[in-house]
């Protein structure tokens, strides 16, 4: 493939070349004051992300879902309990983990594209008692942005701690792990700060400290103990020789998210997932889950009646590059997505939206020439 | 700091600008014929440098360590035994890994510095057997090259399985996958190969893979299993998210690596390890360790008397921008330690070891200037 791939996918996502240039220049040695620096640096503008002052958050070199299994493995022994209500691809990953580890996994089953209903979390942890319940914030699979703030009050009224999947979602939509009453959330490089993938990192409160204290699940790449102390060293290290280039690239891609403060960055995801929507439906096609105001990191699409879904992702990859993301488990064939997070402007979003005109008409789909790009237009200006 | 920093260190190694310049290109897609083409080319040359035709080698995202766990967890259950021949820090590492999942370790000690006794081992393994014997080939923490083929014969005799910590010696010395009858061996990509950390590789035969199917630990984000499905795709992906940049730039680096073939390498390194030698005894200073002839990885030397060797390292990193390594546990301030496996020319060697002479001197040690490069050219012209 000649043309360059244009990604429109939820992760990873395009990289900005201020990222790409610090993640190709001279590595900082692991030990000592550089990176020192850059560790403190890039823990503390994460820190600003989370909206946490209480936490701590460590950086480990792994997909986001090592992330995961860090929290599985540190937070809990054998046995425990924890609720995990389900309601897609990347919730069921959580139950997956947490049974992989010997845990016991209580679960409200949704339909996917569903959004979960903090009342029945609630009667279910009233009815049965929980050490945590575990969370996705952005249900990848399906678009939805799950209601994580409710749903941490609930967990916190029942004595429940609250771990978070906010490894797509961080960044793109709002987050407030101290205000909302998080004990653990987990993030990575590849999402809406647009650096590499590589580098996981995963904020820690006290209660979750004292969880992990008696902990006995065996662990050890992933023991926070061991990262804690080495990030507490004058300076800074990572227990492991870590991702250094990632983290590099991690670096400059938080000083780009930052430039015009946090707030700006959340509104931009806004007006892009709006900009995408209105162009799917100027197309006549249905848009997919719900909540549909608030699901700012991916949109979920069902394909028009006759046309599969994967013919679709395939034959916008093979004509234009554009690579957009096929559904998963029963989404398979009926839906595709389009990620939207990340190094995006208002530009990518329209090259993507002709990409798809263009397609749909070639796979003999009706469409109105220029209906979506309008459309998207039509958002972007009601914006400036 | 502003003069750039010249690692002399056991990894992460001096990175070539090719590499520099794959990892700072545009990521290929993580799903697809593109990383497919990646994946199944680094795989490959890794074959080719494990010497081995029979394992199959699967590519994590990780430090080594997070490799060194992958075994673990992939190979046993909870009581099993495993015997740990220690004689250094690394060494010591495979046990703390194999008690912090529940393993029963058992061991001969030999003080730091020295070379593993393949026949002890085999009296130990005869008197009492084992599933598996856990090696590493560099003790990086001594210099010191464990002698894995006899270790590796006087196990298979044992019936036990070999698994061997090769990160920081695969590339730097001979290694003998198969002819050796190894288990299962993990590398890293910021040893010899000179490229960034972040991509751990384990080689694995069937004998590995059949005792996996029975091990019960715990694992999901290192489940070989779950990489070996994805591995086997079409187009071969990570089952997670990899650090896709560093992963590119490990295709750079191997391109580099093979250019005058694997015995070409192996050579060079031998080569800049007597340089380094010769050089440091015509500086009057004492090697460290056994088997010095081979000891291609990382040269360990005492400082000498009333000289603090962390002093030497400090020093000679602020006034030359150099990063030696220090002693590590027993070693720490009389031992200090070169590294001199990866992208390293002769010429890198020789301003190495001006930086040392100079900041000798500067410490009160009589240095006759010039004389550990004139040892150094010795090596070079009679290898030229």
């Amino acid at each position: 493939m000649n043309r360059p791939e244009i990604i429109l996918a939820p992760g990873p996502t395009p990289i900005p070349p201020e990222v790409f240039l610090a993640q190709g220049s001279p590595l900082v040695y692991h030990r000592g004051p550089g990176f020192g620096d850059l560790m403190r640096d890039v823990a503390g503008r994460l820190k600003v992300l989370y909206r946490t002052e209480r936490a701590d958050v460590l950086l480990m070199t792994s997909s986001g879902t090592g992330g995961l299994e860090s929290a599985i493995q540190n937070l809990f022994s054998p046995g425990d309990e924890v609720f995990v209500p389900l309601a897609g691809f990347f919730a069921d990953r959580w139950k997956r983990l947490a049974e992989a580890h010997g845990l016991v996994v209580r679960s409200i089953e949704y339909e996917w594209g569903r959004r979960i209903v903090p009342d029945e979390v609630a009667a279910a942890l009233a009815e049965h008692p929980v050490k945590a319940v575990l969370l996705t914030q952005s249900e990848t699979s399906t678009g939805v942005i799950q209601p994580v703030e409710e749903l941490a009050r609930v967990a916190n009224e029942a004595g429940a701690m609250v771990v978070v999947d906010a490894v797509s979602s961080l960044g793109a939509v709002p987050f407030e792990f101290d205000a909302w009453g998080i004990d653990v959330a987990v993030g990575g490089s590849q999402k809406a700060l647009s650096a590499s993938p590589g580098i996981a990192f995963v904020a820690i409160t006290e209660r979750a400290w004292a969880a992990h204290e008696t902990a006995t699940l065996p662990r050890f790449y992933f023991d926070w103990s061991t990262y804690r102390r080495f990030a507490e060293l004058k300076d800074p290290e990572n227990p492991w020789t870590p991702a250094i280039s990632v983290m590099q690239g991690l670096q400059a891609a938080l000083e780009l998210y930052f430039q015009d403060g946090l707030d700006a960055a959340l509104l931009r995801h806004r007006t892009l997932s709006r900009a995408v929507k209105q162009g799917i439906e100027a197309l006549g096609l249905d848009l997919f889950g719900e909540g549909l105001e608030d699901n700012w990191t991916v949109t979920a699409i069902r394909a028009p009646e006759g046309l599969d879904a994967d013919t679709i992702s395939d034959r916008i990859r093979a004509d234009f590059g554009c690579i957009l993301a096929p559904g998963q488990g029963p989404l398979k064939g009926t839906v595709f997505r389009i990620g939207h997070f990340g190094y995006f402007s208002e530009l990518d979003i329209i090259r993507g939206l002709a990409a798809l005109e263009m397609t749909l008409e070639r796979l003999g789909y009706p469409v109105k020439r220029g209906s979506a790009v309008a459309a998207a237009e039509g958002v972007f200006q009601e914006t400036a």
